[in-house]
């Protein structure tokens, strides 16, 4: 019998990536995406279509109003999403398009998904090596998070669960990632990393869209995904 | 210069004592309360009543699809929320108005609240003595998440910010926690605790109001709270 895992799916390459592996590896995932007010919305229609795709049964999206606190400028329209930025600029500090909290209350909202499903396994895409500098993508803070998990929930404390959390990409560059989930099956001409995507695609400028274009580069791919004509 | 607080607010009665207990506390309290599917979602009209009464300055009411997991007496309509069990009763098992890791949520909400305002203090009314057998409200629970809150904010890693979560009602009993608010000046007619409430008021009925009504009784007190006419 399969076990059921809650895979986090943002639509994006990485995101997308984590699901052909906790499928490869014998899970049968249920996605789960949020509508937080981000800008690039469109990323919710890429990941119907990725979960559509990889014959997910159950893909939630989930409304959180991280958006009404502001403070990033994913989400806020006073702020705008830097451009242009080498990858040498993308590594140092945390920058804007860091949204307060939110992998943490992707992983709490995940935490509840799993407790109703009866699955003791989460998957996440958070990388710390080809990464924007997030904390909340480094192992430490998994690590605290399944922790924090085993102790929340009814069915944890009950005996009844073992919650597990996967990063199955903490290590890997964006090449890495790019080869793996080419290996795997992966149609990245669905998927969408743009901070900035909207009905032309993705725009090729922000610290997501230059990341992945760096991946696809060193794996010696061409994206496949649409970019806004120049 | 007073010091921020984030302070969950269901505008029940723990969590408006838990607010009077911020604000003796030398904290400018600002509060967070979820509308999350909740049946007695009259309960946010309290909140918000209770915030303006003890002069909030911020209070933001986020929407989080949890109800649309299900899994919980307390949003799902196919599950019926239990009546009349005794003290006794409650304290045997975890009950179905468990919501799934809904504390991990709403602490995970008030941490991104928490770094937007730049605040580093969460309080959250949780109680292990007089409650209702959930996970999430034990001591190792809160410690948990106090860890991982220090891991998981750009401002805590860059150390502008250290957070500590403060449960000052974890270990009263409803009798403690009702003479403490008496104290501080909590007007509790203002309140709602019922898992039923409505337009009428409070069921009498649910664990909730038999925790609530014992607490006032064991105090000496009249619960000035509206319940449905008999």
């Amino acid at each position: 019998m399969s076990k059921p895992a809650v895979v986090l799916l943002s639509g994006g390459l990485d995101s997308t990536t984590v699901l052909a592996i906790a499928r490869d590896r014998g899970f049968e995932p249920c996605a789960l995406s949020f509508d937080y007010g981000q800008k690039h919305e469109v990323e919710l229609r890429s990941a119907s279509a990725v979960a559509a795709a990889m014959g997910v049964k159950r893909h939630e999206v989930l409304h959180v109003g991280l958006s009404e606190f502001g403070g990033s400028s994913l989400t806020d329209d006073a702020m705008e999403v830097p451009v242009g930025r080498t990858h040498d600029d993308i590594g140092e500090g945390i920058p804007s398009t860091y949204v307060p909290a939110r992998n943490t209350v992707f992983l709490a909202c995940a935490l509840g998904y799993a407790e109703v499903l009866g699955a003791e396994h989460i998957f996440i895409g958070v990388n710390a090596l080809d990464y924007s500098g997030y904390p909340d993508c480094r192992p430490e803070f998994i690590e605290a998070f399944e922790r924090l998990a085993n102790l929340a929930t009814a069915a944890a404390v009950e005996g009844r669960q073992h919650i597990s959390v996967h990063a199955p990409l903490m290590t890997m560059t964006k090449a890495d990632i790019v080869r793996e989930g080419t290996r795997l099956g992966v149609d990245y001409s669905m998927t969408v990393s743009c901070y900035r995507a909207d009905e032309r695609g993705s725009c090729g400028e922000c610290d997501s869209c230059t990341l992945r274009l760096r991946g696809f580069a060193e794996a010696g791919l061409v994206d496949p995904t649409p970019y806004w004509p120049r």
